[in-house]
């Protein structure tokens, strides 16, 4: 088979795989659910699973040249070891050598934000640019950086944690121990804990509403629909949410100076106002001259752009050019 | 002669001319005043003039192979434009093209701080590791980047602005207009006039006897002598200013996860408390991961860091290698 190649997403609810020719077009794709709770083994053996499934729905024999996975992380992208990835509840699994063992073929691993990242560089909103910052605003904050035309990893593979970046000291505490962290302030779980808060103290009649009378019920989806029949407190907790958003853009700005800044995730779904917001706090605070040089744009790949970052980075590990100056 | 090279710091005040062999050995130097206010022309003429003396105090005789130099920005490296150097009061001086129609040899420029950051990765500090933020902490906050061994320069030249990074979002008023940013906070500036306002405000008896009771003369150096002798008042300045700082180079650390930030500038001379709050701030804020890979380093080449950073940066334009794996 001529250079075709196998993309994996993994997370901890569904594995997502395609199989992609060398011009990165997908000639076909599977989702099925992970499992987690059955074991590595398993999750390993449905992940096998899934590349038999496409290529058998692309008509192909033969073996693909490559495979590239994304996964939860921290993790190490050169042994391909996972360290851990809560979500999978796994803890230093050997990913790479597991499939290389079952598969027989190359297998590259990188997290998830990182080629969320580079499939939108590769093939979405990023084509074009070498300099670029990826950020994703769901229930968590996570990014990728595109740097010199390469994806950059740090010394330890842990670079682009931008939801753990300090926007305010005194701010609300995060998941992670530390207080005022992008993510505890602008993911759709700080503005949701953010309407809970003003429910629980009697106030936010509009966004209980959406959510049919139980608080329980509420997400970024119930402010979102709040603020869109014009509800101001939840109008305000998505203005909170788009300056915190707009203070961590235009930190990544001020520091990277990049070309390109990609926006994507559930939580940017919210409505145009948590766009407006974090545009006018970036004009606020960033550097004029890197202001400037710098667009602001939104993913194009939606849900997809892990698995092409997959697809881009098991073109890479088969050899495959899928764009001049990558490396 | 055998590839020895010309390196220029040029600074509001000084400039700071060497002549370097090929291995980076400084064989002479000389400094002689800026003169800003005589004109461009003048300037240039008097960098012309040092390249002179170096060669004479040097015994050298011939063309050196390059010069690289480094300027004060915001600044094109790759086309040698400055575009705006407020210290030299300069505005679009082409000075790559000024110096090469003047000396006959290749010229590259750079902003101080990324030369800064350059000197002390292949000459100093960051010797040996090939993820490096260097930092330096003065009467204002810059710093550079050296990402996967190469000085990172961003889409428009402009990278590394760490002092401008917002810290807190209701912190004091910056020179750039935004506020909080980490050179509102703790930059030796920023620690004077919290000095100051102090004093005006009726304390701060000890910082204003180490300034010899005049307010005007209050700067970082008297904040120091203060807090040296004990004065609690002067200590809490500086665990301010460390306190922020360390906000800042968790930020730092959390979205580019270096293996070393190295620091340098005279506001780190304040005494070891800036650096302990700093670190312990550190420890808060920086993701666990990313905290236990990062070393945290004082810079080793003090006021000489531009100038070894602009002696590597005339040797990449001559072609030496002077450290493998340097682009």
């Amino acid at each position: 088979m001529d250079k075709a190649v196998v993309a994996v997403d993994l997370g901890g609810t569904k594995i997502y795989t395609a199989l992609a020719g060398a011009d990165g077009r997908v000639l076909a794709e599977v989702l099925v659910p992970t499992r987690p709770w059955e074991g590595v083994d398993a999750v390993i053996g449905r992940i096998v699973g899934t590349v038999d499934q496409v290529l058998e729905r692309a008509g192909k024999g033969g073996r693909p040249a490559a495979l590239g996975i994304g996964c939860p992380g921290p993790l190490d992208a050169a042994s391909g070891l996972v360290h851990h990835a809560p979500n999978l509840d796994w803890h230093d699994v050997p990913l790479k050598d597991l499939l290389e063992k079952r598969l027989g073929i190359p297998v590259a691993v990188d997290n998830d934000a990182n080629l969320a990242a580079l499939g939108e560089y590769v093939y979405g909103a990023g084509r074009g640019e070498k300099d670029m910052v990826y950020i994703t605003v769901s229930t968590g904050i996570g990014g990728g950086l595109i740097l010199d035309g390469r994806l950059y990893h740090g010394a330890g593979f842990g670079a682009g944690e931008i939801g753990h970046m300090t926007i305010d000291p005194g701010g609300p505490r995060c998941n992670c121990g530390n207080s005022g962290c992008l993510e505890a302030m602008a993911s759709g779980t700080a503005m949701a804990r953010e309407a809970r808060l003003l429910i629980e103290s009697g106030r936010g009649r509009a966004i209980l509403e959406a959510a049919g009378g139980d608080v329980c019920a509420v997400t970024a989806r119930e402010v979102a629909r709040a603020a869109a029949g014009g509800d101001d407190e939840a109008r305000q907790i998505i203005i909170n949410a788009g300056r915190a958003l707009g203070t961590g853009v235009a930190n990544v700005i001020n520091l990277l100076n990049p070309a390109l800044v990609v926006l994507g995730g559930g939580a940017m779904q919210v409505g145009p106002l948590i766009w407006e917001t974090m545009e006018e706090e970036i004009s606020r605070r960033a550097l004029a001259a890197a202001r400037r040089r710098v667009r602001l744009v939104p993913a194009e790949l939606g849900p997809r752009s892990g698995l092409m970052g997959a697809v881009a980075l098991a073109l890479q590990k088969s050899g495959g050019i899928f764009r001049s100056g990558m490396v």
